[in-house]
């Protein structure tokens, strides 16, 4: 039997914020690229670009199967994109068509066939842009989206991969610093802030409340801007915590609304200060509970520190971030381009999920809020709903190897593909770097 | 052969900012002191102080006795204090004469023959008080102080228990940051300043070096309180970094200071902002950057997680925080009062340490500054002394329970010590809680 000829290649990119397991999907969209096939489609070589479309642009790219396998495993266990990020919005036609026309040069070049964008729902539009633009340009891909993001507001997706890692981290920071701050209300400190991502939605600073037990969340408080910011109300509750229990523990997230709309941070603290503030919505909650309830405040933004903390990854995120990679192969060997792999919730107790093909035309761009029911009634807590989405989305710690006391992490080679085109790339005008998020 | 009668009852308490470790030091103090011993001196209960010294002057006692062995052995993996911990100060003689009376009174009561105070260079004081003052108010007491402060910063002890933890935290998460923000370099931020508790020393900080290998640390940089922070040479350090590396990842003491001596945020970021810091050297520093470099940068405040990461412990400083806990009981049951264990370290490859009695005369109320010779040239970087010493520090990983995802802590039954004084404790005065730190 003669061997059955290669097929075309794959290229894989990473996009916009990382996560602590993105690059668990790019190990599994890898190992199951070059898994050998008996039958039907297979793909040839796999390669990745630099900094996502910046580096299909620039025709920089590496040869992922170039990599050993080891190297590869040890990126489940490895944060930040190791293939490089970026935050960049193909312009749509006919603004965009220099671009357009440069991807399908350099995917031509290299025979690429199959195309898979990791990121939030800003990369989606471009993975949706390539599967229905290229065409016309003459170079027919395969391109999918395959979802990550640690604000786990993908339409569609039970949860986005990075989610599960970012709450289990930011829980259990607030479930330690909570064991500190109680062992120190008596004379000192007696509230606890600390800022988690999120500056449209609530939903790491709502996983937070699994800090406590449901029996014992009474000094908990978590503030969303799915909630309008209201500071009397936010002070009675910070005051009424304190006065019960002894100290209060608030999770934040940064991007806190007034009810005008406007951002906290932006708004210098609800009028409090006139100047432009330097950053952070717990600094200046902790100002507002100092001035106004008179006790020891200390704060905590989190930051890069919690998105990237692998050494504290979800089992659970992990096996979806891996499981999203293969499904994208799978889904690109069966000729289903144009979609998203989401994960679809089966089961709470014991949770169990699947994995199914979302169209990108219904999720790209768009952004999913916390659903009010997860919290309770009065919006400082989780509700028995809102523990029974989060909790099983940390369990499980994933594996994670040291060595000399701190990580080990992948180190790749980054074999550069040879360069193909004579000209490099020079982006048209001086179109900014935008980004759909600013952070 | 009769029954050995017991002896005299013990009393722990903790004081000052709580770390990671600190109650490992109460399982190994409590543990020894309840050990059978078939020769000399015995203890007889062993009580537990709420919230420091103030609960020996309310007689706010619980009965470690009492706990079982498992809640007592989960003290190894929970942070915080569990008994509580406090700020407080007692005033010398003759303005303290009600306090000594009073712990004197409630010593009686109780049958209090040994007292150990878990705390920093100030707690010292405070043990080394009872030690030289109780016998005047006829009640002597064997009074040693027990070490723990993430600060370093204690004098005589090669290592504070408490500081290794912190540290692997600290190192642990800058490189994790720093593989985030490798990734995002490219078209996005190229900034990450991470702030780091440290108000007057840099023990922690200077840890931070040792997130990238030592041939990789280009693009670190460290800033301690001991050497004066110079706006232009930061920004010009700051710069040289993103030029070579593409970005650039900041570890910054709290405590940074000006070459007059002025704190950077008391000072407003060197003149640059005129008004009332909400706090926080990191935002400082970021906004620095902003402006004068004009990329993006994202910044973070670690404040209590750090101090409370005890899912990252070290299982070296876990070691030694349950170590001084024994010894302390030997020393005690020996004779030796007035006295702190401390660790001295005797090579460093392989990490051999031993403890020793220091005399509480010679260390109490004093810091230990970083030395100069632990950081490169320039001040930016570790250099190889610096690893050698902090390396060890770090390694091993502590064992975490986990349920649900989440640290499991230990649950203490804090058994309150039937009262036997008459009269509640009054603050004389209204003295006010100062504190030897203010964090």
């Amino acid at each position: 039997m003669p061997a059955k000829p290669p097929g075309r290649n794959a290229l894989y990119a990473q996009s916009g914020g990382v996560t602590a397991t993105i690059n668990a999907t790019a190990w599994g969209l890898i190992d199951e690229a070059q898994r050998p096939r008996r039958s039907g489609l297979a793909i040839g070589r796999i390669y990745a670009a630099r900094n996502g479309i910046l580096g299909v642009l620039r025709e920089d790219l590496v040869d992922a199967s170039a990599e050993s396998r080891a190297a590869l495993a040890a990126l489940r266990h490895t944060p930040g994109g190791a293939f490089g990020s970026c935050r960049y919005d193909l312009p749509p036609l006919p603004g965009g068509h220099t671009h357009f026309a440069r991807i399908a040069e350099v995917f031509r070049a290299h025979d690429i066939g199959y195309f898979f964008y990791n990121g939030g729902n800003g990369s989606a539009e471009t993975a949706q842009q390539l599967a229905t633009i290229l065409p016309d340009f003459g170079w027919p891909v395969i391109s999918l989206a395959v979802p990550k993001t640690i604000d786990n507001d993908i339409v569609g997706s039970d949860v986005s991969p990075g989610f599960g890692s970012v709450a289990k981290f930011a829980a259990t920071s607030l479930r330690e610093a909570s064991a500190d701050l109680a062992s120190m209300a008596d004379s000192s400190t007696r509230v606890f802030v600390m800022e988690v991502m999120g500056r449209n939605t609530g939903w790491i600073a709502a996983a937070c409340g699994l800090a406590l037990p449901a029996d014992e969340d009474g000094p908990l408080l978590l503030l969303v801007p799915e909630l309008a910011f209201d500071r009397a109300r936010f002070l009675a509750a910070v005051s009424a915590r304190v006065a019960r229990h002894g100290w209060c523990a608030v999770a934040a997230a940064e991007g806190l609304r007034l009810g005008d709309g406007r951002r906290l941070t932006m708004a210098g603290g609800d009028g409090i200060t006139g100047h432009e503030q330097l950053g952070g919505v717990a600094p200046l909650l902790a100002a507002m509970i100092r001035r106004e309830l008179r006790v020891k405040v200390h704060w905590s933004v989190l930051d890069y520190v919690q998105r990237a903390a692998r050494h504290l990854a979800s089992a659970v995120d992990l096996a979806q971030a891996e499981a999203v990679g293969r499904a994208a192969v799978r889904y690109a060997l069966a000729g289903r381009g144009n979609v998203m792999p989401v994960i679809r919730r089966i089961a709470d107790r014991p949770y169990r999920w699947r994995i199914e093909a979302a169209p990108l035309e219904g999720l790209m761009n768009r952004e999913r809020p916390l659903p009010r029911r997860l919290l309770s009634r009065d919006g400082g807590r989780l509700s028995t709903a809102g523990r029974a989405y989060f909790l099983p989305l940390i369990r499980g710690e994933a594996a994670q190897p040291f060595a000399d006391g701190l990580p080990v992490h992948a180190r790749l080679h980054l074999r550069p593909l040879r360069r193909r085109l004579a000209a490099p790339w020079r982006e048209p005008g001086s179109r900014p770097n935008t980004g759909k998020k600013a952070r």
